[in-house]
């Protein structure tokens, strides 16, 4: 069961600027910053609020730290923007292999590292009406609320 | 002060389809479907989770019903996808006009009627990173926790 809507990806191109935009213009603070090698990221979460099934939901600040990456190829060619949307779930294993049982492309055989120590999988946006889309399960401090 | 993520829009070619692929894929269920004749879309609310502002987290799946509506000429040039994402906050009057203040574009002069009877205004998405940002006041009722 996918129970919140975890964060909200935004790829950009300057991650300081952009953090500052975030918190001059709305108040939004960083909750976590954090280099994702395997990703090509650095990133910024800020936190919006928390949800009813003990987790919360985040911004997440995307910028590139290699030409290579896939958001960078992604912001060369849309430009800066919402580059995924992500739902919260229990259980990232249990649910990817459902849904590839449905037919919806998993992009990874096993669920990766994503923020904060969770693990995560990506669905293909050509399957998902355009949308690429994450499952996320938080790391067992995180989920409990911490 | 914006206390939730409210809502994520998403666009999209067939309504009746997206909202079937949802319902399969995750399970999410249509909350609220409505015809929003000013903004030229057809609309269904899927609620994912409630928040702790004593709001809730939506998808908002929209199919234009015009061809001239802003949503019919984003998908034209974007195809199906994430179309804008909306910050939830007590105070939509105040907080379009702090962030006008700080030099955002705020896209009306006054809020406008949104999903439920909620008042809602735009950021220009070349002030916001890319990103198209909609500002929301729920319906009394809506904010209660119906």
């Amino acid at each position: 069961m996918l129970t919140r809507i975890d964060h909200i990806g935004i790829a950009c191109r300057n991650l300081d600027e952009t953090v500052e935009f975030y918190r001059a213009t709305y108040g939004f603070e960083v909750f976590h910053t954090e280099v994702n090698e395997e990703q090509g990221v650095r990133e910024a979460m800020l936190k919006i609020n928390e949800t009813d099934d003990g987790g919360a939901s985040y911004l997440q600040l995307l910028e590139p730290i290699r030409e290579d990456s896939t958001v960078a190829k992604w912001l060369e060619k849309n430009g800066e923007g919402v580059h995924h949307i992500a739902f919260g779930t229990a259980d990232v294993d249990g649910e990817s292999e459902a849904i590839r049982g449905k037919g919806v492309r998993v992009l990874y055989d096993e669920p990766r590292r994503g923020s904060m120590g969770s693990r995560i999988t990506f669905l293909h946006p050509k399957d998902c009406h355009g949308v690429l889309t994450e499952l996320v399960t938080s790391a067992p401090a995180d989920a409990a609320g911490h």
